[in-house]
């Protein structure tokens, strides 16, 4: 019964023009930070309608390390590069993130909650910071690309010392599914091809840097490189192919 | 300082003839449960050290639902059978699984600690049972293949109401790399390239199969199809490319 009210209310919802973003465990690619690509796609969000903010996971916090702060003081500072042209913001956006794929796009956490109140961000699930998963998504729409600032924490561990090869695989789908929700509305993972060439030490911080090939139709493909943080050592790289959907083909609308 | 003594640890019980398995994120392939096909590889547990036992996190506990229980189940009536010819035991073995990669071979708990006290496996590094992978793996050395019941708890969302798409690939990873640590030994993932066909719930359980391709020289390529729980329906298939390696380069030996 409460699964077929939430059902009914994404329908209703999405009727009525709800959109969504992040879709296959993208982070939220947010409100007035992000201006959408195309109108249609825009976000509708109203003024937040509860009393906190939703807490942004891809701020600084205690245990980034200084490499992992000096990445993301660097990249942060091109966010607000002016253009020489014009006094306009440049290409580079910073994306927020969030720990429900839904809860924060039109005021929509009563609906996750009605769905499954328990739900959360594969991604963002470990509250404690450091622990997981630590990464802030850095994209520069002019490029059609964006990067990604990693930080593996001590419960990633697949080989002895070293990050899973899951969790790898997990940080390339979200940025380079981020990348093409952003390019091409919301899409779903088709493929994902990766190939792991040097392991990645637990506690190290290293970037993701993903790219567009192409847009075929409905397809849209992304190249992704995982690199030391110098950029010297090239860890991973991988294709992702995602398929744009009509959202409501989840809610089996 | 931690870190030296811990790889002079390492290397000296590497040379002492130390075995691990479960080298890449795997489950660990266990006691006397799992004959090793090889007696080089064969672990050399001794009796546990310690005052209780560690979780072997395969069995079932209360999150489990029916489904997973009825498969639980299934799968371990074969695990009990015996063969025709001789009474001896069928060729299916149930693989424990524990939340560290070291911790559990030739005692080697203080060894972890010392490494890094806080690491998990990345499949195990929740406590709350159903919250996030719920898992057991069983082997059929006979046919080199092995099948893994696999319960997906909300934790491991993607797509709204649905599993992460990097949740899939470390449950692949992990089930792939099991079977191809089995069958050669220590090895690491090279290559996956994972073809997402239709999504997965939130809160359903499903069958990741897994079959040995071909071994050539150092390299085993492992087939994996992930399933509904009655088969009829295809989530996901993979293949998974490992290469064999020496522990020891891991820690710089």
């Amino acid at each position: 019964m409460m699964l077929r009210q939430g059902l009914h209310l994404v329908r209703k919802l999405y009727r009525d023009g709800f959109k969504l973003t992040g879709l296959a465990g993208r982070q939220s690619l947010g409100q007035a930070q992000l201006p959408a690509p195309q109108p249609d796609r825009a976000l509708t969000v109203s003024s937040w309608p509860f009393s906190s903010p939703p807490r942004d996971y891809s701020l600084p916090n205690e245990s980034w390390t200084p490499e992992m702060q000096r990445l993301y003081d660097h990249y942060s500072a091109l966010c607000e590069a002016e253009t020489e042209e014009e006094k306009k913001r440049g290409p580079w956006r910073r994306l927020p993130s969030y720990n429900r794929t839904l809860k924060y796009a039109t005021g929509g956490r009563c609906l996750s909650k009605v769905l499954q109140a328990k739900a959360r961000l594969f991604t963002r699930n470990i509250e404690e910071p450091g622990a997981s998963f630590e990464y802030v998504v850095f994209l520069n729409k002019q490029e059609k690309s964006c990067v990604c600032v990693f930080q593996a924490g001590h419960l990633l561990e697949g080989p002895p010392g070293h990050v899973h090869g899951g969790a790898i695989a997990t940080i390339i789908d979200s940025v380079t599914g981020t990348l093409a929700t952003y390019l091409s509305g919301p899409v779903m993972t088709a493929n994902l091809n990766i190939n792991y060439r040097s392991p990645i030490p637990l506690g190290s911080v290293v970037l993701v840097h993903s790219a567009l090939e192409k847009v075929e139709g409905r397809k849209t493909s992304i190249s992704c490189r995982v690199t030391s943080s110098d950029g010297g050592k090239l860890h991973t790289d991988a294709t992702g192919l995602f398929v744009s959907i009509n959202v409501g083909h989840l809610f089996g609308a």
